[in-house]
């Protein structure tokens, strides 16, 4: 078991299903040593963990956890793409985009939910830059979506 | 004429005109072996195409035609920048920006319209990694607006 | 005195206060001769210099501004990792994503505060592929938040 799982395992985190897919893409992309990861949502393979609106339907806090989850699900593509989540050596960038009540302005909050998570995991490595936009209605309604780019070892 | 310009006349698809200028920004930038492509949606040099929200003034089935469409534009910026669409090796990233009304939760099927697309004309090469986020108001009211990172030959 | 910063001083342009953190996330992050840089807003420090809806609160003028502000709050975050303006040699990737009111579409002309400044003052080195979207209730409610991929020298 590699370093990350490890930490996954003392963490009592365990990975979902990886992504179904709904069309013609790749949940990871690999080229040039760096991964473009797909964006991904709180799923377990093609079941939604969570859905609505935040700041109407679900918490601030509800939504962080859904930050997290997406987390997870990213990990499992990952894993899968690669093998070893060892492997992911930076993480470079990362848009989180999160379905939005009008007036509502705790996006970081929400986001937090997922960079927290990644820098628990990889430390320093894990720092990256980040967007979290509100997004109008997403995908499959759940309350947010992100995206990475993150560097590969060989 | 190249491989793929063969494959768009196979498929009795023309390019549109190439992008109009809106401001102090490229349609593609070249750097490092790869294109970054600029925001583009289903328009014709300066004329949209298709306008409205998706769900509200145009059905899914439209939207999904206004994203083939706006893969034709960013097609018509490459070739454009490259001089010749086969210089594409792989299709790396891509955001679908989709205009949607509240509770539309079909973006992906919106995004495949483009995404569908670049992988019969690239087959494997043009999988990619892929985002579908709603979108609040977008520019000029197009239903949907794409950008990508593409790897491109010397 | 960097010739970025010569060419500022000419416009009577000062920076702001580097970017506060809200979460695990760093300002810039660089890896293989690119920074990638996280998303602005129109801030100092922590201070909001402009908020609002535009088209609703805030007219195209007001956020056009906006862009601007960010543009610099972007190049404090720039001086601060690089320590030298001059080292950013190209600029790749920008997104800008705009807190709209319903049925705007002037998303172009707000992100061309942004745009402009920079072209300013790189030159063609400046020019960059550009996204524009529509985006939901942003993070403290900032008319417009910009992220970018810049090339950055040794």
């Amino acid at each position: 078991m590699g370093l990350i799982e490890a930490r996954l395992a003392e963490l009592e985190l365990t990975l979902p299903a990886p992504m179904s897919r709904f069309g013609s893409f790749e949940p990871v992309k690999l080229y040039g040593g760096l991964a473009y990861v797909a964006g991904h949502g709180p799923f377990d393979g093609p079941t939604p963990l969570m859905q609505g609106v935040v700041g109407q339907d679900v918490t601030v806090e509800q939504a962080h956890d859904a930050a997290r989850l997406t987390a997870l699900a990213i990990l499992a593509s990952l894993k899968e793409t690669l093998g070893e989540l060892d492997r992911v050596s930076q993480w470079l960038r990362v848009v989180g985009y999160v379905q939005t009540a009008p007036n509502f302005q705790q996006n970081a909050s929400v986001v937090n939910g997922f960079s927290d998570l990644i820098v628990d995991l990889w430390g320093d490595a894990g720092r990256h830059a980040r967007s979290a936009p509100g997004q109008g209605p997403s995908p499959f309604n759940v309350p947010v979506i992100v995206d990475a780019i993150v560097a590969v070892e060989a």
